[in-house]
């Protein structure tokens, strides 16, 4: 097993379904938590100039989808055939489409117009990301309740994950989306994952 | 051997290094190329609304990414061992920055100022793209030449598709960055690849 440390800021943010995928597979890793001021110091030695890294036995890997995808393929949860595994990474774009108009949001100036206009896109690509993901899981001809295929994988765990600051929000924002909405459920019930999540450290996003 | 339909613009643009992939791994594939007015009828009926769509075997994959590296692991051009896997993914996310700075460009408002600042960010993802990519190679411990590990991957595909239209421009754009330069070279020097291009049809982007 390779010594595996993910530096991020300590936030869930970009970050998190790493640290998700790590305890997912029972996979020990250091978790680096970056402070702010920490950071302008490290970025010009990071690869990228952005967070999170994976360091593998050293070796860095930079951007955070690269990351994932190389600990999914790693753990087995990448999707069982060559048809599955296009279908996660499908799954997934549609979700990062979702999380990075939260990022938007986030980051959009404060003035009224940008937020609103923020908050608009946001609501507009959550119901296009659903809607995207909830007719993919339908093609599943599986009935056991995960995305793609027979098993969990990365793409139930970025499910779980991309939803869970709108869910904090509010508890019937996925109702319309009821495959989804299991789909959550079961990853949240697994003994490992739920583990994890009651003794993650709290953070606001 | 699946049956693929790829469907895109009848140009390069966000479809090319599918086509580029096929022909290296010597697949034949249904090239479909859409004109701009078959395309509001086609959208609904696409997964995402955006192309390009790959059917295997009837069976649609969307997002121009995750089609790609579909082609890349079907074909063996993914890298291999799980640490090149990475290293291959991580160049392309640094080339897609730079392809995506150009489409941003190509979409910009033609007002002087809107223009003048997506040229600025063109420019400075170019260098930014190009020094993280040629340090990635620099760390590359094999001398063939070839992007990642001791093998073409999509890496070098897309290193060579990226730059085509830039390089068209001016043919020294790239001289700062002298593996980026030589590995392009040997991509378009191999027979299939040579072949494919002598006989593809010339399109503005």
């Amino acid at each position: 097993m390779p010594k595996y440390v993910f530096t991020y800021f300590d936030g869930r943010g970009r970050g998190e379904p790493a640290r998700i995928l790590f305890a997912a597979a029972g996979v020990p890793f250091e978790d680096r938590r970056l402070q702010q001021e920490e950071w302008p110091a490290l970025k010009p030695k990071t690869p990228g100039g952005s967070l999170p890294i994976l360091e593998v036995d050293g070796q860095p890997v930079s951007q955070s989808l690269v990351i994932f995808r190389h600990l999914a393929r790693t753990f087995g949860l990448d999707g069982e055939n060559l048809l599955d595994k296009a279908k996660v990474e499908e799954i997934v774009e549609y979700l990062i489409e979702f999380k990075n108009a939260g990022f938007k949001m986030m980051f959009a100036p404060k003035d009224e117009e940008s937020q609103k206009k923020a908050k608009e896109e946001l609501g507009s690509t959550f119901d296009k990301s659903c809607t995207r993901v909830e007719n993919i899981m339908s093609a599943n001809k599986s009935t056991d309740g995960w995305a793609v295929g027979k098993k969990m994988t990365f793409a139930d765990i970025l499910l779980f994950e991309a939803f869970e600051t709108a869910v904090a929000r509010d508890a019937a924002v996925l109702d319309k989306f009821p495959k989804i909405k299991a789909c959550r459920a079961k990853v949240q019930a697994l003994p490992k994952i739920k583990n994890y999540l009651s003794k993650r450290k709290e953070t606001p996003f």
